[in-house]
């Protein structure tokens, strides 16, 4: 995760284009990578680093590292979720999530919210606020109650 | 850091009352824990662990340990910030705050605006957002001009 996170992102939809993309831009297609994009593309939101080494038994070591030259790459992207392991997701996906800092459920949130609200914090602050890198956090249902009840 | 972000805080405004909320839980005022309280009760926003330590000639170590107690007692508290080291404030700065992703910028973010953001949200998602201890991120109107123009 040493990789800027503004890295121009290729919009590629589908595994098969993403391989295809990493062959047109001359970086070898070893087992490993396709290994990552097959968990990235397959997985059903944002995984982390074990979670992809153990879907594809690989070691975690090299899905670090692919995981870098893909985002270098402009295939992959990261995000940080509270305290935990940064988390990797297709570069093209538009994900914005709410993550809860207590147990780690996380929620989509609508384009058209996000959209909202940074237009609001915008007008206020002249600052841009972006969620595909540092999702929004806070409490989900359950933990804040739990919190409101403890 | 390994301090739950929602450790119970004590309303303390200035620094000698935080000295004496510091007496009256029965801790030893030592002067690193002086030190830290003094650092972020004169600071204008929140500081590194390396900001207060150079601040106080205190070694590093010391203060790590010293704000770690002194928010388990509830009257420190963190934020983290980018990929950048965590921030400590007094626990009752009702500071909410947007942070450029590219060069550090800070600015406020008017609580009448977060209180409509975490509205938005929670109607949208049932998630209730938190600015205190993740920050909103983004990119300041420099950095976003300049994204632009690069």
């Amino acid at each position: 995760m040493t990789v800027p996170a503004h890295t121009a992102r290729i919009a590629v939809s589908d595994l098969p284009s993403a391989l295809a993309a990493v062959r047109e831009r001359g970086l070898r297609l070893s087992c490993a990578r396709r290994i990552v994009l097959e968990a990235l593309y397959e997985a059903d939101g944002p995984l982390t680093a074990e979670e992809i080494a153990r879907s594809g038994r690989c070691d975690l070591a090299s899905v670090y590292r692919n995981v870098e030259a893909l985002e270098t790459a402009g295939l992959v992207r990261h995000l940080h979720v509270g305290h935990g392991p940064g988390l990797y997701l297709p570069a093209a996906a538009a994900v914005e999530l709410i993550v809860c800092e207590r147990c780690g459920a996380r929620a989509d949130v609508d384009p058209r919210v996000t959209a909202d609200v940074r237009a609001a914090v915008q007008a206020a602050t002249g600052f841009t606020p972006h969620f595909d890198h540092f999702p929004l956090a806070g409490l989900c249902p359950r933990c804040a109650y739990d919190r409101q009840e403890g």
